[in-house]
């Protein structure tokens, strides 16, 4: 435990100390995010610079290998897919500067780039012989195997996490604060699991803790990024960080059989998903609208509701169900 | 802890529930803030109500009755502070409103009723056979005996605390925000000395568990009131929440022996009080100012720090080291 807080101490104090050069190389790179579809909203976010997500992503690392030094497999798993949809939102934002255009990567490409990271670590984990095709369901030591079905799922459940949290990246610490209300409440449950007398392996225990101080990075880093970020923000963390965060809690849970639980801790990014595709689908049925805007965020916007309220009313949201879900762990584990 | 979460639920739904009419009961009753002295940063916040505490107190107590349906000694003494520095407040920003005036209550009169309130508690606490005039260092289980001076020492706590919230309140959420963060560190604190083996009596156990209790029902109802206060603020705790926040805070470390805890975990509101006399001392020497603006807050505003990123410091530091307490704790009672 106390390694997990010392590397969120150092992921915060790392990420606080770039922050400011990341900015200004952002705004010297000229990374504005291009502001669209809604500018008469946002008008005032036009000169903010993007790619904030290096901050995290550069503290989560650092302040990892500060404290752990070395990485086992799981870990690194989880930091290579972190880094590899990173560098596929890296293209997409940098290709939107380049070109001066509002879409970077053409959705086919993306998508492509998705499915092949998701692929290889879906395989990763069916052939692991410590993760294998079972999952958790969630907050119990009941699994479920799923066969090969296994990495099909996995694949969606990368695809659908990542696109997740890139759709709730709208909002002044949206993303940044609904994914470290996720980590806060992961870390928790699988602190609860590790120290539940159910895993005899020391190796194994061993690949855990590496997660949960990555993780503890990752919270100090979230932390101080989302300084940056808050209201008003003075970066956003572009698709580089939105889908780095999303492979990040895609890998973290699918090497620790707990994929059931980015559905229930990241019910805001569900949210953030389905109110698109019912909007989608409705509109292109009926031609009307279900909501002012999608995502759903956006509508609360349109119906007069302050970002930044709608922002913290996200985060307590998750945050309840996080401690619910720890509470609901330690309930079914001892 | 599943009572405490409990407790935390129900605040945050009653006071949720009860906020709009809160609001709308205290714009009827023209309870505007008086805002004086830096119209020009803080124009746009004239319209908003303020006695907002309201909201809290009244979750609190709901909450905390809904769960534990009786309270016993220590709990009772901590909701009577709570509700008589509400009190004290109340009358404050309730002579504002009448006289239309900025200071409400005078300065001696605000005194001899928070003295009052202190004597009464500190002399309950000296002669009660579960609390007694000793404290604990903090973190661990070594007490300080302080003799008779303990009823001037729990005074001179009661002053600093309750008027170190109210000069903090003066962000939108910071108050709230850093009262919140600073229960955290505290629940999370007792909750680990109660599960320690040092205590044996079942009765003593008892009553910390229903200080636990009222506490996580002021976690849950200061979240639902930070859905309001939060920047945009909707409506202000006032002096009413203020100073009941203050004497919380107070009330329930001193039942715990944990007094020593309040100026660790509520460092910002240290940081609060000391920029102030800081501030009027050199003033008085030099007619020189040390900060832009005291309260700490308002010079980081001055500095051109929007007002909501100097809240997020503040809850994030707050947080952190009401984390590292915890883990302290944990540390050094294992």
């Amino acid at each position: 435990m106390n390694k997990i807080f010392l590397s969120l101490l150092i992921g915060f104090v790392i990420s606080t100390l770039i922050s400011p050069l990341v900015i200004k190389f952002m705004k010297k790179l000229k990374a504005n995010q291009t502001i669209y579809e809604y500018v008469d909203m946002h008008s005032k976010k036009a000169g903010t610079p993007t790619m904030g997500g290096v901050i995290f992503l550069l503290g989560t690392l650092l302040a990892y290998f500060c404290v752990q030094g070395g990485a086992n497999q799981m870990a690194l798993v989880c930091l290579v897919c972190f880094f590899a949809f990173a560098l596929i939102g890296f293209l997409d934002d940098y290709l939107k500067i380049k070109l001066k255009r509002n879409l970077g990567l053409k959705p086919y490409q993306k998508i492509i780039g998705q499915v092949a990271i998701s692929i290889i670590i879906a395989v990763f984990a069916y052939l692991n012989s410590n993760i294998g095709s079972g999952i958790y369901l969630p907050f119990t030591k009941s699994l479920i195997d799923l066969g090969w079905l296994y990495i099909p799922f996995c694949v969606f459940i990368f695809l659908a996490t990542t696109n997740a949290v890139n759709l709730t990246d709208g909002l002044d610490g949206l993303a940044g604060g609904v994914s470290f209300a996720f980590f806060v409440g992961f870390v928790g449950i699988e602190f609860v699991v590790l120290k539940s007398v159910t895993i005899f392996d020391g190796a194994l225990v061993n690949e855990y803790s590496n997660i949960l101080i990555l993780c503890g990075a990752v919270l100090g880093s979230l932390l101080a990024y989302l300084l940056c970020n808050c209201h008003p923000a003075t970066i956003f963390m572009g698709d580089t960080g939105s889908l780095a965060l999303g492979g990040l809690i895609s890998a973290v849970c699918i090497v620790t059989k707990q994929v059931l639980l980015i559905p229930i801790l990241g019910i805001m990014f569900v949210i953030s998903v389905v109110s698109v595709m019912l909007q989608v689908l409705h509109y292109k049925r009926t031609k009307k609208r279900i909501f002012l805007m999608a995502p759903f965020h956006h509508h609360l916007e349109k119906k007069g509701i302050h970002e930044n309220k709608i922002v913290v009313i996200y985060i307590i949201v998750t945050l309840i169900i996080s401690v619910a879900g720890i509470l609901a762990t330690i309930l079914l584990n001892y």
